[in-house]
């Protein structure tokens, strides 16, 4: 082996301190929230943590990261899954931390956009578009911390993008800071424009690995006139499905979540989460969150969910069903649902997957993998769940009863192995909503072919030469 | 004046004829159809015309054309606006007709997915689907002779958009040859997929300059139950706006177009194509066509438009107002609309504009466009129309009565002039929907700012280092 590499000289910091007083964090007790991910899975070290204020701010700093070949690490709310936002052990790198830029700069109802700065945390915007008259529908666990330019870099996705789409498809432009320490205005608030390539799209979900996103206009909807929620019992995915096919059918674009639950899930949930209780008399093995935004009346939309779901327990499709009748019903419905995460972790320790297939294979994704994995490890629990309607399941997996986390991690690969090769078979992604960071580049390339890769190479040596945008996300290094 | 570079000594055609026996053309009666576009504003010439029937084909012509440097230009129906599909008057480039590739390989009622090759004319498309009891929605103008390939190059917008977006949020997939005349295989049919850069939307508006689009996989939507048309008379742009946003809060989604006419506008259908009446008794400056597409019944969309042209003919924005009784009536109210660039095309040659601002500009961008181009032309017809639930205007000038086209079409670049200057005081886009081609290519260098337009070019570079694909489109050569 060789001898490890002599460390870089470190980089003269006073250049930033001077502009950046007060804003550039270098000592430990400071920088250690910023170097450990949500999940705690990677902890890596900094030069320091710089705070800008401004887009002219954040040009600053990647003028001297790129002057002194220094990697930039950007961050949001660091609530990210794949380690993206976390810089490596070497401590060579800068962690850009947008955190104070949390201006909304423009609220246009007319346009039906909002004009807000990259560490704008989502549920701050939800909240001034509902206080302008308007909905702004990304919505996901983390939004009480996760911020707007976070969401962009990872395009988001979450529980409406059955009606709304991704964070992508919530995006009209961008401010973006180049690899070479130029802003780029892009915050177009146009429903159409086609003067050149879409430079917009291939900022966002590239996970600050070509640029740094500051600002962004975004999408803003009608308000509805009611939300109500309805919980299925179905007898397995493959009615949940075909329910799926029905729904869209009868409510089209009012549908606005569909969730799949497994009861085993939901078990977890009234175990861990006692506050929870499932609504229905008798227990499934699947369940459906369905949500519907109606733009008439409460009473149209309960009228409209009670003709789909009667519909649905004729046809044999739905076992049992529960309408929330009130709002406070309704959040209940969704606690079971989002509570789901906290009930596996408080459970223990598992494998968590963020995968998609083309929601006509989801069925027979379940059945193939879950077979699969119950063959090679005879006990273990398949904690299936996620947005159905996208097909986007967070197919986890915990440890047979008796086994210890230890020993059952031990077989994470192996897990993970099966999990993504039946992905693979449906042509899907082993990546739906949380982006690869660095927890999936190099699995990213063993299932992409090396024409996709080489292209993102391409793009990626085009934009940032030097290569110091959060080197070793999304590519491997 | 230097004197004229020296042509280049034609290709070798002989490898291609072998492999495309009866697929090249070379004579100009066979290739003449191919060298001059729709508008017939641009004929080039072409050291042939290459009619392949797989991608495997059009990587061999493209591994000819990179071997041999010979620029190509993809073209699917030939019905495009800018002379993005026709090439320059050297005859030194292929130009690669995708229109044998018309097959679509796979319909999934399941995922929602249509699985097309590039030259599928659109109205096949949205017969496919409507034969499998789905919609595809793009819907415009060129319909019968528009290919899928050339609405994914274009990004084609049409009449949908506020609903359905264009075409880039309907596909989610897609198969390119690359410019080293690689296969890439992108045909997902994912709605979540956070694995790396967003390659699909780089080509999608790309009109054809960084590789040949060959399939695609195309999102689909549960057909409605009915679709209902509605006229309505108001007294300016401004009062359209209202009227926009009070259909968007009452009928949300249901709300599937909204297109502005002027009255000048209607005057010239009637009197250029008299099967069409107004079906309103008295002129008004402005008239909205809007269009419900319902979930739940003929008669429920009637309500519902009831409710909103009565509430806003109480507060004033409408005047008059009549909805369809019948498909027919629909159809009639759509062939008005329809049928403004074929009346305006039989009154006389006209100066076109597609242009986008944000939807809350486009009242004070009319007043004040009209304002400016009066001024200069006194007596010009402004000939305003368009999808103004998209911001995208047609915002058209025919000449003031007696003017020769001649003398009129010598003020083409002042009026443009004007007009884009008022785009760009909005922040708008001068090309909305119809790309760039070899039509403004120099007006976007022109409005967009260098540091975008060299992001643009370092993409091109990196894409296409030897500059072959449809060279001096979108960018200036």
């Amino acid at each position: 082996m060789n001898a490890p590499t002599a460390p870089l000289p470190p980089a003269p910091l006073d250049g930033l301190r001077q502009r950046f007083s007060g804003r550039l964090l270098t000592e430990d007790v400071d920088t250690a929230p910023f170097l450990t991910d949500w999940r705690k899975r990677y902890t890596g070290r900094a030069l320091a943590v710089a705070q800008p204020d401004t887009a002219a701010d954040v040009a600053a700093i990647v003028r001297w990261c790129a002057e002194h070949r220094v990697p930039l690490v950007p961050q949001g709310g660091n609530t990210g899954m794949v380690g993206g936002a976390t810089p490596d052990a070497s401590g060579s790198a800068l962690v850009l931390s947008l955190a104070r830029m949390n201006r909304i700069r423009d609220i246009d109802t007319v346009n039906n956009t909002a004009t807000v700065e990259a560490g704008v945390i989502l549920a701050n915007l939800q909240q001034a578009a509902r206080d302008a008259g308007r909905l702004f529908p990304l919505s996901l666990a983390a939004e009480g911390s996760c911020t707007v330019g976070g969401n962009l870099s990872t395009n988001a996705g979450g529980v409406q993008v059955l009606r709304y789409g991704n964070t992508r498809e919530l995006c009209l432009g961008l401010e973006v800071v180049t690899p070479a320490g130029e802003v780029w205005n892009g915050l177009r608030g146009l429903r159409k424009d086609n003067t050149g390539y879409d430079l917009k799209d291939l900022f966002i979900g590239a996970e600050g690995t070509l640029g740094v996103i500051t600002a962004a206009t975004m999408k803003l909807y009608p308000l509805p006139a009611a939300q109500v929620t309805a919980l299925a019992a179905v007898p397995d995915p493959h009615a949940a499905l075909r329910l799926l096919m029905l729904a869209q059918q009868r409510l089209a674009a009012s549908l606005t979540a569909f969730e799949l639950i497994s009861d085993y899930c939901m078990g977890l949930v009234e175990r861990h989460l006692p506050a929870n209780r499932r609504p229905l008399a008798e227990a499934s093995p699947y369940y459906v969150l369905l949500e519907s935004s109606d733009f008439e009346s409460e009473a149209h939309a309960r009228e409209r969910f009670e003709a789909l779901l009667g519909e649905a327990m004729e046809s044999g499709e739905v076992t049992d069903a529960a309408i929330a009748g009130s709002i406070a019903q309704s959040r209940a419905f969704w606690a079971i649902r989002e509570g789901i995460p906290e009930a596996q972790a408080l459970e223990g320790r598992n494998i968590k997957h963020d995968i998609s297939v083309p929601i006509s294979s989801i069925g027979r994704f379940i059945d193939e993998t879950n077979a699969a994995i119950e063959r090679d490890f005879p006990g273990v629990r398949l904690v299936v769940f996620g947005h159905l309607g996208d097909g986007n399941l967070h197919y986890n997996v915990s440890p047979a009863p008796g086994v210890s986390p230890e020993a059952f991690l031990a077989h994470e690969s192996a897990i993970n192995h099966i999990t993504y090769e039946a992905v693979a078979a449906h042509r899907g992604s082993i990546s739906a909503e949380h982006g690869l960071g660095q927890l999936k580049p190099d699995e990213n390339v063993h299932y992409k072919s090396p024409l996709e890769i080489g292209l993102m190479r391409s793009i990626k040596a085009a934009l940032d030469p030097q290569g110091i945008m959060n080197p070793g996300k999304v590519l491997p290094a």
